[in-house]
């Protein structure tokens, strides 16, 4: 079968599988904030109207100004980009051709745009259910390697690295003159995430993306930036189109990043209900991946891939996200986002009944 | 001095005079349609709140469908781009290190992104005030050449090419197997605008680059579509970075292809008002080009460059577009955009208080 590449996209789900996409359903496969967006947006959302006939600010100045005073950066240090998938998109043109380590099972993107670049992908496969990352089995790899992509915390696990992993693979990859470009897309549902961003000054090599649009819920507007030393900012810029981030994701992020307690409460929920999830999959023998964010795999462990579950849910009209086209992973699990309260109760009376049907399965 | 490079931003073009912005003034520097958005916009305008928190169709099927029907094109011939900037870098990146051709003085972002993409450019200068093209002065430039750069009606002047100079160009780089990319940013500015886009079964070699935010007043949203053959979508597709496009432009787009009267009462309006102008510059002896859309090039042609009269306007607060990085034109013409009847009269005003300080002049 040709599996949608992405998840999000219901309809061409649906239509991949030769099923009709019912009328009522339920989206897992969005990994984006249950709680959002914030509700100053939709206060201000009026107001944006004025915005839509101003070309964008080219240089994003109000929007790089408060990212810059609120992880203590230098301005010239960010670039502003059309969501964390053009800023993924540029950072693989400019190891056009070159060698780049993937470490996998992880988002699809990055393979996705080093393949349009010609570059020689190196794969680094880590083993489930763990997904542990060991720094020295990735040696060999960043031998003659340019640039290594790691996902932190990682989708679709949602798993996130020992602080002390992350430094050795810095360390290792400055040894070989390598670029690390770390994806911290859902750094901000962690509840004690510590950032990488102060070691931008201590490794020229270090390349961070973020995104904004899965905390602030708002995927349809296109927002992330990217933290690096300025020489690489410059280059990139360089690569971008000109006017890439829209002006209403430009206001929207000014907006976003003064609401601290928006964050705050989204970790608070996430954490509790991520909780409560997974007391049900042990209860209810699932296996999920250790997850600290909010999406995690899941597994039924008495089926060889999760066709039949993933069949029996969306004949039920809950969506999760297939693994089949992630390396490594290859349909053996499922990726659901934490949702509300009321999603998650439907997502577990599903399962539950699932349960009973399979009770001890094949 | 450090000229910013494109119109719209007030802001940095005042900060590289070294003047301060003034609290009231009329920017003449973008070329939008001064009677948009269309209404239509602002009544669904809360509505689009709800999609801000979906990703975007990245087949964007429901707009590519409009477009093909309105334009009797295939939907497979049609590639939505993050406005016209983007679908300009990609057709550019598609020629990376090939020998390319722009006609000169043009929209600023072809050279750009040839430049990028390690193009060997080959520049063909018009001359004013008639800024004509005979095709037969560009055949030795098209020897070896991959691709032509032509916008029509062009920017900045606002001439629109002969028919028949559009199609022997066509035809001549059809033989030197040259691709044609015809950019028609402003073309629904025309009353009565012959269209390319039938041409595209016929030329393989064209590609069609048509912006949304100029006659929808919209750049702040970013849309525009590209339309060529087929193959030619695919090849640009994969270059474009996934979900490049925003919602709210996906949308907003299908609701402006609605109103055809918009576009017609803007085609009036500019084309009585652009009389209205003319008459007057004629009289108070301004030299003007034979512009057909929204903008034009204006000079005072007593003044060796327009610097001095460039200053004057701004220190009354209207800001036209400098043309110093224009190749051939530096800074000897100023654009203005026609913006409504007041903000025009404004500019007359100004003008005619100027003409009389400067009778005569030098």
């Amino acid at each position: 079968m040709n599996w949608p590449s992405h998840g999000s996209n219901p309809r061409y789900l649906y239509e991949a599988m030769g099923h009709t996409l019912p009328k009522e359903y339920i989206d897992y496969s969005a990994n984006i904030n249950p709680l959002g967006p914030p509700s100053s947006l939709m206060e201000k959302w009026m107001d944006f109207y004025q915005e839509i006939h101003v070309y964008p600010d080219p240089f994003a100045k109000g929007l790089k100004e408060r990212i810059a005073k609120k992880e203590q950066i230098p301005v010239d240090s960010i670039l502003i980009g059309n969501g964390g998938a053009e800023l993924i998109a540029l950072t693989a043109r400019m190891f056009s051709g070159k060698k780049v380590v993937i470490i996998e099972p992880t988002f699809s993107e990055y393979e996705k745009n080093c393949r349009v670049n010609q570059c020689d992908i190196v794969y680094h496969q880590l083993k489930g259910p763990s997904f542990e990352l060991n720094p020295a089995d990735i040696q060999d790899s960043l031998i003659e390697a340019d640039a290594l992509f790691i996902c932190n915390p990682n989708n679709p696990t949602g798993i996130q690295y020992p602080v002390s992993t992350i430094l050795s693979i810095l360390e290792e990859c400055e040894k070989h003159n390598c670029s690390v470009i770390l994806d911290e897309a859902f750094y901000d549902f962690l509840v004690d995430y510590e950032s990488y961003l102060s070691y931008i000054n201590q490794y020229s090599n270090l390349i961070i993306i973020r995104s904004m649009t899965k905390m602030f819920s708002i995927p349809g507007i296109r927002l992330g930036y990217l933290v690096a030393e300025p020489f690489v900012i410059k280059q990139l810029s360089e690569l971008q189109s000109h006017w890439s981030t829209n002006t209403i994701a430009l206001v929207a992020g000014e907006l976003c990043l003064q609401d601290g307690l928006f964050i705050k409460e989204t970790q608070d929920y996430i954490f509790l209900e991520r909780k409560r999830l997974f007391h049900f999959f042990q209860n209810q023998n699932f296996v999920v991946t250790p997850s600290e964010v909010n999406f995690y795999l899941m597994q039924d462990p008495y089926l060889q891939d999760q066709f039949e579950l993933f069949e029996y849910l969306l004949h039920n009209g809950l969506i999760p996200r297939h693994t089949f086209n992630f390396p490594g992973l290859e349909g053996k699990w499922l990726r659901f986002a934490i949702k509300s309260r009321e999603e998650n109760d439907r997502l577990l009376e599903v399962l539950a009944k699932w349960r009973q049907l399979h009770p001890l399965s094949l």
